[in-house]
């Protein structure tokens, strides 16, 4: 298969800090927390982050069960990552700006043997682009 | 500040791959298009990532604009990654699963000087928490 290129386009609301993505044809509303300096309208960028981690391993389970003879019943991945402010906020440099771990739980429900789910999740985990991605990709800022 | 924990519950909805991913009391759609095997019903987990990095820093942006006394008209970022399917499709080795490489660029609509301008940008690159997470961050599988 080519190599596919995503993209997404955000934009400045112009109020407050909220943020609008442009996805394809689809806009998705990113905001701050009150805490945060933000109006809460939407979801911020870091948790947004960890639905994609989420959604990836989700997507890959139900994509790949059939492989593995696994009769899918329900999916749930939990999520949660530690970030401390005082890093972006560059009150101490000891902290990095971004999560310092991310965590997730799979849970499968499903009448199939146990080692086939394991392989199933096994599969997921080691294939999974948002859990490689998180493990270090080079980002390039393009200057006009 | 206190360290802060994120999180997010992601579910496959039953249907084809698509899941739905709780943040808080709002409800975010993830699939993938019809030529990855999805149904198409909303953004796929890579491009969440993407409009999660271009969010991150158009927040930061609008946020720290006041203490480079830049003065924002507007912000626009676009971001994009490329992906070889063949990586988490396992058909190729040497191609691993996640983006190779994501690039952005950041367009700022502003009459004040071009070094407050650029102040700013370097500030936000600086510390944008989503692109030092890219940078690699430990992910954790918890087994109960």
């Amino acid at each position: 298969m080519p190599k596919l290129t995503f993209q997404s386009d955000v934009s400045w609301s112009g109020e407050g800090v909220r943020s609008i993505a442009q996805i394809g044809d689809r806009q998705v509303v990113i905001d701050e927390p009150k805490s945060l300096g933000g109006t809460d309208q939407g979801p911020n960028p870091v948790e947004y982050l960890l639905a994609a981690l989420g959604g990836c391993i989700s997507i890959l389970v139900s994509m790949f069960a059939d492989r593995h003879k696994v009769e899918l019943k329900g999916v749930k991945v939990h999520v949660e990552g530690d970030l401390d402010p005082d890093g972006f906020m560059e009150k101490n440099p000891d902290v990095r700006p971004g999560f310092q771990e991310i965590r997730y739980r799979i849970e499968i429900d499903s009448p199939s043997p146990a080692e086939r789910i394991q392989a199933l999740i096994e599969h997921v985990e080691r294939v999974c682009p948002v859990k490689d991605t998180l493990t270090g990709v080079p980002t390039v800022s393009l200057r006009d």
